[in-house]
């Protein structure tokens, strides 16, 4: 049995959902892999917030601390700094990290994985983009053997429960207020609606797929999304969806956001609700489709999970090779 | 730069395809990976049968001798023996194994893998289920951290496509017939129909995906599909698919292959033609769906290919943690 002391980052809803979940899969994670997981220390802004099912004597305002005392950091603060900060701390010291900050991912993933590489610990980063779906390691372990030519996918699930519920028959603003009593959408949708989300997370996604630069980024967004053409395109035979496209070209890779309308027959036509999927383009391998939840904490939750299992299996491994 | 030398068993239909992608891709593993990729010697039964782009310098018949000269052996040969013989040999010497093996990881599986982890090796065979689909990977990896409860999904190409061809009117011989022009079915269509083939890869899955011993394996096949049903089914608006199932209960996983009728908004009707598709459903993550080209040799090849990186890159993080 090997243990792997833990380090929370931040006791958000996600980090409450990675708490629960360690918690219910540690026996199974004990007996099947042989790997005892434990929660050790959580760094936390606010002491005396309420956070049900959290041992309140592992929280502590030191992050610094979290990291000194734990083998493996999970980050789930979110924006860029202190996080980017911390990880850098993290890395450092020899930790392993995993996080689930998209923001930080899409401004200062390939710096971070480049350090990581050097200090010999591993960076996992699944639950940075569309929570429960294995996107990332499809794209660096499934397809690491084939030419990607081109991604495609509906990365925002707030805007696809929206457009979902205006071809329902729904106004805009109603869709809009169902999607925010439901738990996707923040209080300014904004960023869902308007392609910036789902650009951060293309920007991910396409520089784990290509080895080619970014050639041009081109977001257009919310003011697309009406009732009006939701029905025209209905009336076509389309459907309208926010697609984020990411081209291999002779120039580089151009990525693209933007609200357009599909055939009804299209892979990507049938998403619906605050569902995600990916469909990847590869030379050998042809078409591929991962299609599953993209947010809510225990997604999420279980995509850090797993990459923290991954680290584990990985670091017994090496463990053995030099005993 | 690492050099990985590798040695080839059997040089067939996905042994051929896998040469041609090792040529195709190794300019940008050395670029990307840092690994130089080499087949350094392949064999094969018959010295003189032509083999249009394979160095014919390469091939020799011992097998054995292969396995020697090579640090990571690629099985291609498919059944049982001497496949399997020759697995445990490369595993004794300390060899690292990618297979495309469906029939023995479903019979040897579980021993193999054992026996691999006991000598520190790996043992890759994402190639044997659902050839392009990185559907191994999801469930040993990407779902890691997460408890799954039920796989149902679409694992036989051929008969997904002689059932599309039912459904766009051709009678059921010549629907099998078009199957067979286009290189999908054997000569003899019966394993594909009967539900057989579709039953090894279950078990696979089923292997992965639970901790639990199987309760129960249930076959039902061929005679069901015929083109009566396939329009009964579509008058009530759903279709008929061949579905593998994989459930678990409190005594155990019960497994189940039958053509089904299912609604046509159910996500696996709307799987086509030779496409492959799995629906997993796990406790925090929910519904995953991944859907792809199943079989066929680049895709195959692709997934071997994709198996031997992962291992190269473990490998060398693995020199570099004992450096």
């Amino acid at each position: 049995m090997s243990r792997l002391s833990i380090g929370l980052l931040g006791c958000g809803t996600v980090g409450r959902g990675f708490v629960e979940l360690v918690e219910r899969e540690r026996p199974r994670l004990r007996s099947r892999y042989g790997i005892d997981l434990s929660i050790d220390a959580i760094a936390v802004r606010n002491l005396s917030k309420e956070r049900p099912g959290v041992d309140r004597s592992l929280l502590t305002t030191s992050a610094p601390d979290v990291i000194r005392r734990t083998d493996l950091v999970v980050e789930v603060i979110g924006g860029l700094e202190p996080a980017r900060s911390l990880i850098r701390t993290a890395i450092a010291l020899h930790r392993d990290v995993v996080t689930a900050n998209k923001a930080l991912l899409a401004e200062s993933g390939g710096d971070l994985l480049e350090v990581a590489r050097q200090r010999g610990v591993s960076l996992g980063f699944e639950a940075s983009v569309c929570g429960g779906i294995p996107i990332i390691g499809a794209l660096r372990r499934g397809l690491a053997g084939d030419s990607i030519e081109s991604l495609s996918g509906i990365l925002n699930g707030t805007c696809n429960y929206v457009l979902s519920r205006i071809e329902e028959g729904f106004a805009f603003h109603r869709a809009v207020a169902l999607a925010q009593e439901n738990g996707f959408a923040e209080a300014d949708p904004a960023l869902d609606l308007d392609g910036h989300d789902a650009a951060q997370k293309l920007r991910i996604l396409s520089s784990i797929a290509f080895d080619a630069p970014t050639a041009s980024l081109e977001v257009s967004g919310i003011r697309d999304i009406t009732v009006a053409r939701v029905e025209a395109a209905r009336q076509r035979g389309n459907v309208l969806r926010q697609i984020a496209t990411a081209l291999l070209t002779d120039g580089g890779i151009e990525l693209t956001v933007a609200t357009r309308e599909i055939a009804a027959a299209h892979p990507l036509a049938r998403v619906l609700d605050e569902c995600n999927a990916l469909l990847i383009r590869s030379r050998a391998t042809g078409e591929l489709l991962l299609t599953g939840r993209g947010a809510g904490a225990m997604p999420t939750a279980a995509a850090l999970l797993s990459d923290v299992v991954a680290i584990a299996r990985a670091r017994e491994a090496r463990d053995l090779a030099v005993a």
